[in-house]
C-alpha cells in the first residue's frame, strides 16, 4: 500500500472551463508506481470546481461556460448574497453543481481515463488567482 | 494503513442547506491519527444530499435553497412521480445534482479543507427525520 | 488491505436512467471479503454518467429523463458544438452535472446503501453502445 499527496497551485485561468489533466499528472508522478489504485483531486475553494469531460474540441468547453451562465444567472433578483460581486453567488452554486473533487481509477501505473476524458478546472469567478488543488494518490 | 467507519444520525434539519463540518469531525476523531488519507462522507438517503461550499455567510446557504427551488420546481406538470408529495420528486433530482457523498483529503491529522470550505447537509424535504450518514476514514 | 479492480461493459441502454446496482455487485464479488472499505464506480465516457437515487418506482427514473431534457435543452441557440448531433452537447453537460463516478461505503462484506438507494447508469445519447465502467474495491 502506497500513499502520496501533493498540494499544488494551478496557474490563474480566465473564467471558463480548462483542461488540466497534464498538470495534475505532472504533480504526482508516483501514479507510475501503482498497479491498482485511485487518484483523488480536490479543489480547496468554493467558487471554482472540478469535473471530467470531453478533452478534444474546445467548443465543448465554451458551451459549458455559456450553458452554466444561462442556467445559474448573475444578478438573479432572489440572491441575498450579492456584496462580493455579481459573479460570486453564481460561482458558489456552480461549484456545488459540478463538485469539488474528482476520483479516477489507476490501472497499471496510469490514470484509467476513457479516450475522450480529461480533467477540467472550472473557473467561475471573473478574476481569480491560481487555485490550490490537493492530489492524493493511493493504491498498491 | 488504518480504517475507521462510523454511521451516525444527524439531527433533523429544516428544509435548506446546513453546515455540519463539526458534527462530521466529532464522529471520527481517528482523523487525528492519519498523516495522509481521505475522509468519505456518504448519505444513506435519496432526498437529501451532501456538498462542500462557503462556511461563513448564512445568506449563501439561503440562496442555495432559493436557487434550487427555482430551478428544480415543485408541481412541474411533467412529473409522473407525485404521490409522495410535491417536495418529493424535486428532492430526488436535487439529491443527484448535488451528490450523495463528498471526499476530503486528510493531511497531518486534519481535514484539508480550504479556509472557506464547509460540509453542507442539504435537506430537500419539507419534513424529515434525522439523516443517516456513513463516514469512512482511511490512510496512514 | 485488499484491492480489486474490474472493468466491465454494461449492456447498451436506451436513453434514460437505469438501475444497475446488481450488475455492479456481480462484477466485484470480492466486496464480500471486506469488512470496512469503499467501492468506486467510474464511467469511462463523457456522454453518460452515474448517480445514486431511488431504487423502487420507475416513474422516478422517467422524471429524471424528462427533467434533465427540459433543463439541458437540445438545439439551444447558444451551442457551438453541434456537429455530433443534437443530443451530443446536452449529453456532455448532463454528464458533468450528474458526475462520472460514485463512491459507496462497504460494511461487513456488503455495499452500505440506504434502503431506497440504487446505482443509476444515466444514458444521455439517443443511440449508444454498451458503456465501460471501471470498478475499484478496496478495504480491509
Amino acid at each position: 500500500m502506497q500513499w502520496f499527496q501533493n498540494t499544488i497551485r494551478l496557474p490563474a485561468f480566465r473564467r471558463g472551463f480548462h483542461l488540466v489533466t497534464d498538470k495534475i499528472e505532472e504533480a504526482v508522478p508516483e501514479i507510475g508506481k501503482i498497479q491498482i489504485g485511485l487518484t483523488h483531486v480536490f479543489i480547496n475553494h468554493t467558487s471554482a470546481s472540478l469535473t471530467i469531460n470531453e478533452n478534444a474540441d474546445p467548443t465543448v468547453r465554451a458551451d459549458f461556460e455559456t450553458h452554466f451562465t444561462k442556467t445559474v444567472p448573475e444578478n438573479a433578483p432572489y440572491y441575498e448574497h450579492s456584496y462580493e460581486g455579481s459573479d460570486d453567488m453564481p460561482a458558489h452554486l456552480k461549484a456545488s453543481i459540478l463538485g469539488s473533487s474528482v476520483t479516477i481509477p489507476i490501472a497499471n501505473g496510469k490514470l484509467n481515463l476513457g479516450t475522450w476524458q480529461g480533467i477540467y478546472l472550472c473557473e467561475h469567478r471573473n478574476h481569480a488567482s491560481g487555485r490550490k488543488v490537493t492530489i492524493t494518490v493511493f493504491g498498491e
